[in-house]
């Protein structure tokens, strides 16, 4: 089996290579192709992962994209379109508009979005013609980009994936002191936008038990009641929609993650150039359990095993009153190389509201990037509850259009 | 025929009354009742349509509701629970909170909903036991109410009406010097939160011509570059979507409607008591036309005319990319006393996500009344794009159902 | 204005020309061009209409297609592939394996649509390219046609027209000694697979009333028990659904339709060429009231009337449990240039079980035809209730192929 | 645990015994209840699974349902309401009309659904209120009253089995060599009128090796050239509607099943009176694999195991065109304690056809019985493909109803 590993110069890159080797053996991996447009980071990561792996798998690296995804039986896309430049780009002009600057929630997302639709046209475009690989994609916004892939590139060996889903799994898990296979969640929306309905712990319905347990917690930005008069459980970045003003104010204080994220990195790239294992300060980067996440796909996606994976794909009925073609991020059943969601029933309206709206934000989002028209970038803004409004909407756009000026063009 | 008129105290009533006296004829009309909880307007009102319509009907007058509404053929909801006072705190309350405070709109329009649902449940309940009628409703907000009866009250003879519409058309028709009759519109949405995506004058489409005329106008809160931008002619309410800052300094600075409302009524009513025919300033008052579409509407449904309303009713399948049990502000054919919605395919993006939003928030307010809980209306309220978030919803919602006590209590 | 109709040489068109003549002016109709490919018919009627119009318009008659539809403002198809020879090999050649011969409905309708679907598929692509006309189709099977033409060509100016919807209202409207316009009713379903589950006189439910006066009714073929039992008033073709042994028994003992048309037909012609008149033995033929149908529908597009026809469209939502795709015959709203269906709620059990049926054998009917595919024209035959089993698919399919080879080929 | 089996008098019992057997460990079971009718058999059986089992877990018998049934884990509903002596009639009266008899097939098993409802109505009610047990029904026909429990009584907990399913995988799986968990089926449909289309060995689409494997097979009733020209692996049951007319020689010729069954039946219990071991014969009675089905079943909902099994319920967007609330057999991810469809994607369309007509009959059926309606019912049959047309639909109707004058009563 070969793995292409796209955007290998991601500090991330070790903890992923030491996920494969896991399961290596079992899945007959002989080799993993590290491939980056960023020659130097590449370099050292791939002279890093070749001291780790100690010859587990054949290690290559390439700047040519189509020699490394030849063949290739998976893709893993965890490039970053612009690098962290452009991600504190997309931080800090929201700012100054009075909105929230996130990388993949709001207008900092729209921007992010933008510069990759271009990339993963091309991209996937080139695997189709080079390849059968299935594509496991981590590059943010990781839902954002499927929606793009399935619904209007109509490459369908592509599933969106986050580390969100199982570090909630393995948060519950903990709480009932069990294994996170013995937890079963109700769990819908959007990346970066779900919600969790009902947890079972083997046949158990635990959720109240759950709800209990959560109100010890006390966050600012998701404080216990809030949760509780929800009766949902939220994905963290909710806090971004439910207490606006709150993550605001704060962000203006402690300014952008990141500024942090590029010290961290600086000092990451450091060790790999010297020493030869993980360091510790890679836990403080923020993709936590991503290895396990991808491994553990790829694992059960090719022995076909009857594993329940929480992925970014096609609704297909799993949730009854969102329509079948949106894609959501539910659980699904891996088989026959492919993910296949399973049936949840309903919705909650509150989730329903919201999912509904970003959903439309983001294909107006695509169809602004595929009609290359402002108008339409406009509409997406207008729609988004974290956008402007009319009053600053055409100004911010100009901004974000000349700071990706490289990446995207309207008119 | 029997009409009864509830709400018949309010300033328009006059205006209805003439509007009813055109049809008269044709419909056989031959009693109207009027209702009213305030008895002196009741009286008043009373007394000067009467010297109004000179003999054209009889007309009761009545504070026992059953009597006003027994074996009536059409019943007209447009009482306003708790009156203009009740609204003025629907106005300020929010303001208080940086939001905007509006009749039907985001918190105010809320606020109405919750003291509405009990009038309108007890009301309904009475019509039913007490008549085969066919109830118009003007009480606002309008189409929030028509989801409660016909969605969550499963009584099925009630039709949500707002002029709007007919002012749309009016303006439309009057920029292509025609009748209003000649002009179709793909018109859809919810109450208030409409929009216009074609216009044909007889079978042309002069959809392109009309953005042309109108991209004239300009106004501060809905310009013309933004109605283009968004490919849509929006309803006026959309300005506090769209335009929430700019219509928020506005609210600050020049203080609510309803203060300035409130003075209107009593000059009006000074008029009513003394002069015999309508005044001039009824038109300040701002129910342009309503009394056309009331008296239009009934016409057509009772001959069985073969005519186009634009009222709030359930979508079934009008909108194909809307649930066909969403009640929406459509067009409907006019037949065997029920109004039948017409076809005319998808909505558009930025639409969709708006109305489903709203929709959820309706149901939400709507759940929040009957389950009696103060979690569900924060839930509402969270989901609102005008609504508040976690910082202050607590406290917000504690001031309005304060105000609002005699009307609707949560736990 | 100029119509075109297509097929000008059958003996219905001078009841076709009387209907024209009556909307001619309102409608600024001034020329209306013939076509037919029988060079000797379209001779005769051509000469035979000239005289009856006495120069209502200018009436012009042409073998050149293009000519015919170039710029025309409406076509009407009425041309019969293959003409009355090939109908009446539709019609014996399921009866010598034991099956309904009949010209639209099983395995009659099944050969004549696989005759027709090459023939419109050409005609439909020229007038695309040379006019804006809206097509208004009689040529049988006419639903199936319409199905091919929406969903498969993805041409939208078509509608398909048939005469037993207005024969059904006529004959309603005697019952209640009203007008055609004063009965509305829930009817639903497929072309000659069609079903009346409500009846209105004006705003009055008369189903049941009518159910009593149609009770009187016996036909052995769709006798009132039944009716009643079914709670439908049916299609008269339902008769071969309903009661196939009955029918069957009658086609073999009185023989087949088409041969007492060829006789009718030879003496209409030999009245064309010598008389001025409609001869009354035109009644005799079937196509009662099918030019009022053809010139109602027309005026009423023109004119963009608020009138409803019933006609065979795309559901779009007006029978909710049916899918939105399918083309109904069902009451629609004229309304600029196009037919808006009508909102009509549920369709009944029974009815939804055949149409469904129905419908999959139509698609499998025209992917057949596409596809050239004998498998799956054999998967058409054999879920048809009226066509053919495995002992005896095969070989009926190879001779109703090898009698059309002129018009279809499949392997 | 305790597991429930009512009907435990059948000749299966100790087959599925066995299979119990087998998992009781895993199952924590300790005591297994035998409830029937008919005590001769009852107790016949209870004394031979006493032997079999040899105090694997304690085995009781009651002729007390509500005993049987208290607070039990699981119940296994295998009784056959009228025994064998009723299912002859079903096989013999429609052979009188030239129709198909057969026991859960067309007339044969509209009868045995009649009889069924109102002893399932019962049934299900005590076990509401006796116990949290999942019912798993092998009553037939098994779909029709699993679409009865969940659709018209709202009874969730229960789950339609056969043993098809089980069979058909086995059968491929031999063709593969592998194991059957290594097979994945894009199956779908109603019990007994089931479709495969598409077939996995592991990660591989084996559906055309299959179609080649399976080509070699001949059968009269459904021949290799059949199977192949629908594209799809059809239930053994749709050589019913496949070939009818062949099916009814044979029917006609060879006498009914249900009076060979009597005789085996006979001859079982001779055995399990005088041996302690399962005779041989019991291959012959029909029910092959249907306990390794229950078992499996009843083991992996116990301990949520990830597995996917075939059985009857909700679609609940599994197929996409098919309606979400129908009743369907589809493969279903074991967890919670309930079974999740996963979903498949659309359904060809032929099977579309089918379905949606056996679906309308099914309820249709369900509504006759329901409100004591012989019209409905005589709309059911008059839409069944295998049923009575117009001419003799009201004669069979009454002679079924006569014959089942114990169990249903409709007027």
């Amino acid at each position: 089996m070969k793995i292409a590993v796209i955007g290998a110069g991601s500090s991330y890159t070790p903890e992923l290579i030491s996920g494969l080797m896991c399961v290596a053996k079992e899945l007959d991996l002989d080799q993993v192709w590290f491939h980056d447009v960023d020659e130097r980071r590449l370099h050292i990561m791939h002279s890093f992962c070749e001291r780790l792996i100690k010859g587990c798998f054949a290690l290559f690296k390439t700047s040519d994209f189509v020699q490394a995804v030849r063949r290739a039986d998976y893709v893993i896309f965890q490039f970053r379109p612009g690098g962290l430049k452009s991600r504190k780009l997309d931080e800090e002009i929201p700012l100054k508009y009075g909105l929230i600057g996130q990388e993949t929630t709001g207008v900092g997302g729209f921007a992010a979005a933008l510069r990759a639709f271009g990339v993963i046209e091309n991209y996937v475009d080139l695997i189709d013609k080079n390849s059968e690989a299935l594509i496991i994609n981590f590059t943010n916004p990781s839902g954002h980009i499927t929606e793009f892939v399935l619904n209007y590139l109509g490459f369908e060996r592509f599933i969106g994936l986050c580390n969100v889903p199982i570090n909630v799994l393995k948060h519950i898990s903990k709480l009932f002191s069990c294994n996170v296979e013995d937890i079963f969640v109700k769990y819908y929306g959007l990346n970066h936008l779900s919600f969790i309905e009902k947890v079972w712990f083997k046949n158990k319905d635990v959720t109240n038990e759950l709800f209990n347990k959560v109100s010890q917690q006390s966050e600012p930005e998701l404080p216990a009641w809030l949760i509780s008069s929800l009766g949902l459980f939220v994905n963290p970045y909710l806090r971004y929609y439910l207490s606006t003003q709150t993550v605001l104010n704060k962000l203006m204080k402690e300014g952008t993650r990141a500024q942090k994220v590029l010290e961290i990195e600086e000092r990451l790239f450091q060790h790999y150039e010297k020493f030869d294992s993980i360091p510790e300060e890679l836990s403080l980067r923020g993709g936590s359990l991503y290895s396990t996440a991808a491994a553990m796909l790829i694992r059960d996606l090719a022995l076909s095993n009857n594993s329940v994976h929480i992925v970014n794909t096609k609704n297909d009925g799993s949730i009854q009153n969102l329509p079948s073609d949106y894609v959501l991020e539910i659980p699904c059943l891996t088989k026959s190389k492919r993910v296949l969601p399973v049936s949840l029933g309903e919705a909650d309206q509150f989730a329903v509201g919201l999912i509904h709206t970003i959903k439309m934000y983001e294909r107006l989002t695509i169809e602004a990037y595929l009609k290359k028209s402002k108008s339409i970038a406009m509409k997406a803004l207008l729609l988004h509850p974290l956008g402007p409004r009319s009053h600053n909407v055409r100004e911010l756009l100009e901004e974000i259009l000349e700071a990706n000026r490289e990446y995207v063009r309207l008119s």
